[in-house]
């Protein structure tokens, strides 16, 4: 173990992403000691019987207090009201970051509440599954997954040694680490993330409202496909509100590209123009290859569901 | 083993679905001899290399000589050729059966060129993997999945008993069969199947035509919730085409509901409407707890990819 890169670790908003990285900081030895900040009652009873923290409050400010590292990890709108209510109570020189999954808005949110001497770097590890809360986390999340660091434009070297750190901080997750422009992250998410979160809510929506097909027979049969997407519409309802408010020009533009798309193939289904179907659906395979091959999914059928059948 | 159900069993195409029903008849010992048909050469040669029929031919009337049970296992619109090439080579009382994923074209295509005397029974196990092609093929993949026969509408008891031997030979293999009409079959699978096949399919397609956002970028942060779309958008092309060519009127329709509800979600965050987009977000999480208590899904996160890590 090669000592704690950062002493003291507060934690605010303690669900999925929250608890896992402090499964994942405490099992890599990158922090001594852990506080965490959760607004719900009922999470600051699971996490103090999970042990995950030295100090479990309701009070953000309270929680940073001598943090080295300060991570936000609540929905996306409350991250200025708790910057706001910590900001008297940050230790100086601490690094302030986030994990949510829009950064323009957090970016901005941060960058006005926080006193000079802190060092804000918003940040967005691109991994998760559909649960939730204190429970839901463990400590290899973010294993060969990338962490988007999205830092100011700063170029003092206090700045870029605290960014450095961080760094070093989610590498040792097992993490890999990318920076990027925060208006380009936030396109980037909204083709890889919002818009299929999107759609998934709203395939999983149309289903249950006809009046054709029953719940029951939707549900029956749902290996047909339908399941893959029921599982990201499992997630958070109240993270993901979060994120199309404060996405809302980017994942309205991707799905203005997703809809003239989709009009233009089920013309072809109308007019029956199968080569151009056929090609579309040629293309499409070669992009999943890519996805395996670059480590970011199983390459088991059905992500290896019938794993234990086969044969 | 309590002996054949049908002495000899002829398949004809044999992809994922045509191999499965190979080795989990053979598995189960309810066939004792099996021929293949299959147009692709590379495929004979593979089905010959891993022994899964007596019989491998490139010619369906060679097959279905003497079998007791033939099963069309091509793309849709391949399987009313395939009958009226085979036809005249049936035995008087064979059961010819399907797996394809249309019912209404397919009962249609078989009525019209099965000659009497043979039992004609379309059927639909809902099943699969992205994968295809006879090395796909496991003998577990219709485990506790339904099979949808969609019976013609006869009453005579010889075409009763085709039907319960039929139905044996599927709940043999492990699946859960439902009688249905195959115009709400066709239904029933535009929303549970075809829908989000055609919505993958497009969702990875606009991806990959943005200018902003390099397929690389795609690639990195699918781990947000891309990469389960691009898992079904993976499917045989063919296959695929067939189905949204045969089951035309049901896709559009569902299509089109589809696409009013995005239309207003759309709309709620242009004008930033958190309740009703929280309250849709809400609901879909449910009908997710419903597919896994039914039993067609894997109830840990992320399908059980995180599996080997968890802890």
């Amino acid at each position: 173990m090669a000592g704690a890169i950062y002493p003291k670790m507060a934690v605010i908003g303690c669900g999925l992403i929250g608890s896992s990285v402090i499964h994942a900081a405490r099992a890599k030895g990158v922090v001594a000691e852990v506080s965490v900040a959760d607004a719900d009652a009922g999470h600051r009873a699971r996490i103090e019987a999970l042990k995950l923290a030295e100090t479990v409050t309701g009070d953000a400010a309270e929680a940073v207090r001598d943090a080295d590292l300060v991570v936000l990890a609540t929905p996306v709108r409350a991250m200025g009201p708790v910057m706001a209510a910590a900001a008297a109570a940050l230790k100086a020189g601490a690094t302030v970051t986030d994990v949510g999954s829009v950064k323009g808005y957090v970016a901005e949110a941060l960058a006005a509440h926080a006193p000079d001497g802190v060092f804000v770097i918003p940040g967005h590890p691109v991994a998760g599954t559909e649960q939730s809360g204190p429970d839901a986390g463990f400590s290899a999340l973010f294993e060969n997954r990338w962490t988007i660091l999205t830092p100011q434009r700063r170029s003092d070297a206090p700045y870029q040694a605290a960014l450095e750190r961080l760094t070093d901080f989610w590498m040792a997750l097992g993490a890999r680490v990318e920076l990027m422009d925060e208006r380009h992250h936030d396109l980037v998410l909204a083709v890889t993330s919002h818009l299929p979160h999107l759609i998934a809510y709203n395939i999983v929506g149309t289903a249950a409202d006809l009046e054709e097909v029953t719940e029951g027979e939707v549900m029956k049969y749902s290996a047909g496909g339908f399941r893959d997407f029921t599982r990201i519409a499992a997630s958070d309802p109240v993270m993901w509100r979060d994120i199309f408010l404060t996405n809302r020009d980017a994942v309205l533009e991707i799905l203005g590209r997703f809809t003239e798309d989709l009009q233009a193939l089920s013309r072809a289904i109308r007019w029956s123009e199968g080569e151009k179907l056929e090609a579309l659906f040629t293309r499409t395979r070669a992009i999943r290859l890519g996805i395996v091959a670059a480590g970011q999914e199983s390459a088991e059928p059905n992500f290896g569901r019938d794993r234990q059948h086969k044969g």
